[in-house]
């Protein structure tokens, strides 16, 4: 068997989750719909998604063309070193990377906001034809982005030959998803949360009631928030594992003059996309089942085929056990750390029931309980993350040099392996959410309501685990990826003379360096950074969209009172939270990478070991507490509502909503963009490191 | 000059510094003071604070007791190794530290519950007399801490010239600091916060009316939560700076044979104590001045006397330049630290303005925002921090091996030179606190209630000054701390035979190696866990003490209306918060220990070093985004009370009250115990060195 083999392998099963896209995109496609109000609701919908989209887009495309000039210039290095060609092909990867991940956001626009009305109307049927368009339309999304992620590698890699390319299709992916994600999150958040504040809080008519002049807002964020920034989220961790990988693992083949290691990786990640194809076809629910055991079920089907499948192929293409130990132990500590979120989120477990009761005592209780619960959260998971890259790195160490790391980054190729799972769960989850609304705007009666209600529901608890699993990976690839800067470092100093042939010219990065220290200080600030900049983007465009939602109610006469043919005015609220989000999304995504570049003039590539180190650090602290505290308030908020502590209209419900809305910008924009956000970081860093080796201050 | 020129003359400046603290004691209590009312309340007040102290106490002498018998038997090696003397050096070093960290506490209280009086009185004079009781009050507290913190560590030396038992004394001072400042904190904000929610938002009583039953609790609380816990942190850090820079100071000078650096550590030292009593004895304010002004100009005179003192110093004993500059680098980013977190709380400024306009649109709003900016702040401090260790390091790195961490330590020491000064202005705070509550309660009139809310207004701005510098100097010290472990290491890796005379056993802590990020990753979620453990113990505490007020304006008939000779039952709620602080001081701070000392029997020395680091990092992120967050609020809160955005009793008003007691455990408990936690996994780290080095899995 030979590389070539592995690789169009893996261009035959990404075609393969294509094929398996379209059918159930055409399957979704048939199911019934013929209700006019939920047709008129949902063209609102679609248009107002697709506008962000289109605004967003046009924006990112100029910020795209810049970078990419600058990578033409610049990259792998300046271009008068004589070297063109490196840098055209660098700046086609990048391009090519944005370009896969722009159409992995729209191709999920497209499909949920058509999923979305077929699980509405299906509601009226049953639990069951509603939750399988909620889930088939999720798959679509699922599909598509693996395997356009896995196409989209070995098609560079194939016609490149050359890791660094790699890393700029990674950079392409991962610069298009920290916009994304962060405008997609602000939008999101901003319609969200004026919604209810105006809506529940102020006016007390219910959720997605359609005289509220924000609901169709609050439905186009969950699409262009939750499915498409989510979508380009994952499309670029997933890259970003596999870069990192066959990065290290095309610099042990060189040793050995084979490409066992680069085979593995193909292997695996076939392995892995062909286990989420066969889990989304296999998909099913009963009449009358539990939504969450149907979801999570699929999960460890996939996961248990995954390991089944590479332990298989591990014995009959003879590749190496350890690495094979090390994927697995990335799936199982991917599963545990899921299990750690729900805990915490569950509101069946203890953190929501002692959550709830603090709410009896007033608002101020309930941030001081969800944060502290929130920030407890973050440790078992940290020891998850700890141990898996401690087992790794101690399974690969007899193999050689080298092989520690590989290990580690094959343990996060493995904890993403299903990712194709985790995405189809996840985009479940808006999908159903908007089914939810346009089933109470169409006036779908209460059984349906009840339905999509309990499918709602379900995509909050699944989307804990999930959230789980997509730090964890993010973790274990950025641990990884500082591998990878660090070999790029090296190649980088015997090309510039700076080292001997086969030397190195940095062994690690010691903390007792000070040009290390001062980079960690500085990283560790950054997601904290980062994430404010987003949370007061909110805040702002919220207080904006607030005092439409104010204007709309008082100037439209009898808008209140919800008299016949009376229609707030949607598009403005639209129009608000989309400029709100461009104008915001793009100062916090430049102000990482300008700080990286910052740094690393300063302190040279030590001081940006250390800064990858801290931002991965703090990143995933942040991360970790701000989307299980998120998660804990929005449960907390629906147990109060089931009728514990008083119920709805109480006073601890009063509490409980002050909760859900700070955990929401909390949970859905800085928490997962944080994942972006260091990504993005050690990519800046690995593609620049040749130029602070040169160009520094206290290096 | 040889150093026991340096030494005696640093216990003459300590002795000095005490006849200072005695001046100072008579003079306060010689100031007038005849209101009988003021008299019983203060009365209560002192027999509260000193019932909780002897309870604290009684408790934490079970806990050292147990810590001495093992440190007699574990430390510095087991005793059965053959040097029983040295372990019993260790044992009583370590009480020693204990103790004297435990007398501070005991004289601050002392000092404290007389000149609130004084100042309470006094400001039916002018502001003049009540600010000189308030700051020379303080000022008692300052030199006695400074003092003593002197005095023990020369004679320590003095007497085992074994700068290992130093760190024992200082590690005594930490451990009674840890759950000095845990269990004050958890006290005072009980109190606090259960005050004012019943009193000010429920029946909307003013702040420390005799009626609320909380209200002498609120004032025990300032005492043993803000002067005696505040007095063991500050004694703690300063302790820490200079027993880390003489441990390495000594280890430098081994090599020169002579005590050069030795020598520079006690000169500045007591350069530092002795321009602290210049600045306290010559402290003055005009009638009708500007408080924080004075409080600020005193700092400031304070910190140039030794600036200069220590040049000449410098030049006169013939000491290093280099070492003088780190010195005087950590002053100087000091201050910059402080404006810098002045910036993020100060009334003045942006910050406290939009948040107060985020209060119009309801708490959450007021919380996002109040968290998004206490976020932001924290990435100047860290700049900060960074800058002077790479700067200390840099400048000392021509001086040879090992001068580049001990400038770094010089840099801590300058920063914490004035730490008398610090304290002086900190324990104003609580003082002029206190003195507006018996303004109140003994009814002085609007003039005195008037100028006793400017003095605690003055105090609140400044804290934010001096808790950047003790953020700072508790940074910069653990980054010494951890040269102090590997040297620590090192040295008994030679004496366990592990490595040959002369070498090293380790040279740093490198990040690739997969024990040292599997400890940086589990020691940077310690602060969270440990701030969270404290938080929801003041949750607890507080939903258990309402209950109790409730009880008491429910039961005590007569008392809401305020009825002639009805009192509520004060002990009740003090000994609801004794309680209570005791019970949940001791699982955070035995959980810190732990888990250094479990991550050492798993990844040995180099999962240490990284979870010393992880620690750091993530201490110094939570430290300042919890204390300026908190301040941030509450000035808030009093921004919005002085007529802003609708003034008291607005929507406004109570969106802000809701911020500053979620800020209230912040910034008084969790934030500033966040120092001292890191301060105590760094010295036993390492204290447990030899043994992690023998016994480890996977080390």
């Amino acid at each position: 068997m030979n590389l070539l083999f592995f690789q169009i392998s893996s261009i035959v099963i990404a075609i393969l989750a294509f094929g398996a896209a379209f059918w159930l995109y055409k399957w979704v496609e048939k199911q019934p719909s013929s209700n006019r109000r939920i047709a008129e609701v949902s063209k609102l919908i679609r248009n107002g998604a697709n506008t962000f989209l289109a605004k967003e887009y046009r924006t990112l495309v100029k910020f795209c063309s810049v970078a990419a000039v600058l990578i033409l210039i610049f990259l792998p290095q300046p271009i008068w070193h004589g070297k063109p060609l490196e840098n055209v092909i660098m700046a086609l990867a990048y391009i090519f990377g944005t370009v896969c991940s722009g159409i992995a956001g729209k191709i999920g626009i497209s499909i949920a906001t058509i999923a979305n009305v077929k699980a509405a109307e299906s509601a009226t049927k049953g639990i069951k034809p509603s939750f399988m368009s909620g889930f088939r339309g999720g798959a679509v999304m699922g599909m598509a982005v693996v395997g356009s992620s896995l196409l989209g590698v070995t098609l560079v890699l194939l016609l490149t030959n050359n890791t660094t390319a790699l890393l700029g299709f990674s950079f392409g992916a991962s610069s298009m998803a920290l916009f994304a994600k962060a405008g997609g999150g602000i939008f999101t958040k901003t319609a969200d949360i004026s919604a209810d504040l105006v809506g529940k809080v102020e006016l007390g008519i219910p959720e997605d009631d359609p005289r509220n002049p924000a609901v169709i807002a609050d439905n186009v964020g969950d699409n262009v928030g939750d499915v498409a920034g989510m979508g380009a989220d994952l499309f670029d961790s997933n890259v970003a594992s596999m870069a990192a990988a066959l990065v290290m693992a095309a610099s042990l083949d060189k040793f050995t003059d084979g490409s066992l290691n680069t085979m593995t990786v193909f292997c695996y990640a076939a392995i892995g996309l062909f286990a989420s194809i066969i889990g989304v076809m296999t998909a099913k629910m009963k009449e009358g089942g539990d939504p969450t055991r149907a979801l999570n079920s699929n999960t460890y089907v996939t996961t248990v085929i995954f390991a089944i499948l590479t332990a298989i192929a591990t014995w009959a293409f003879k590749l190496e056990w350890r690495i094979w130990a090390c994927s697995a132990i990335g799936l199982v500590i991917g599963v545990i750390i899921g299990l750690a979120s729900d805990y915490f989120t569950d509101d069946k477990k203890r953190p929501v029931h002692e959550v709830a009761k603090a709410c009896e005592s007033g608002p101020a209780f309930t941030i001081l309980s969800g944060i502290s619960y929130g920030l407890m959260s973050t440790l078992p998971s940290m020891i998850g993350i700890g141990i898996s890259a401690l087992a790794a790195y101690k399974i690969c160490e007899p193999l050689g040099a080298g092989y520690p790391m590989f290990g580690i980054s094959m343990a996060a190729v493995g904890m993403l392996s299903i990712v194709g799972m985790i995405i189809s769960n996840d985009a479940y989850g808006p999908i159903v959410d908007n089914a939810r609304g346009l089933v109470e705007m169409g006036d779908l009666g209460d059984k349906a309501l009840e339905i999509t209600d309990s499918l709602d529901s379900a995509g909050n608890t699944v989307k804990a685990v999930t959230k789980g699993f997509a730090i964890g990976a993010a973790g274990l690839t950025v641990i990884a990826l500082l591998g990878a800067f660090m070999s790029e470092v090296n190649t980088a100093a015997v090309e510039l003379g700076m080292a001997a042939e086969g030397t190195h010219y940095i062994q690690g990065f010691d903390i007792i360096n000070p040009a290390v220290f001062f980079g960690l200080l500085i990283g560790a600030a950054i997601p904290a950074l980062f994430s404010a900049m987003l949370m007061l983007g909110v805040d702002r465009n919220a207080q904006r969209m607030v005092a439409e939602i104010h204007r709309q109610f008082k100037e439209i006469i009898g808008l209140k009172e919800g008299k016949e043919g009376v229609v707030p005015e949607y598009d403005k609220c639209i129009e608000i939270a989309t400029d709100g989000a461009i104008k915001e999304l793009i100062p916090a995504g430049l102000m990482t990478i300008v700080m990286t570049l910052l740094v690393g003039f300063i302190g040279g590539v030590h001081a940006i070991g250390g800064f990858i180190t801290g931002n991965i650090i703090s990143g995933l602290l942040f991360a970790l507490f701000m989307s299980n505290s998120g998660g804990l308030w929005d449960n907390t908020k629906k147990y109060i509502e089931a009728g514990h502590h008083g119920g709805k209209n109480s006073a601890a419900h009063k509490a409980g909503v002050v909760g859900d809305t700070v955990g929401d910008p909390f949970k859905d924009t800085a928490g997962p963009s944080i994942n972006t956000q260091i990504t993005v970081v050690s990519l800046v860093a690995s593609l620049t490191a040749t130029i602070f080796l040169t160009i520094n201050l206290f290096g």
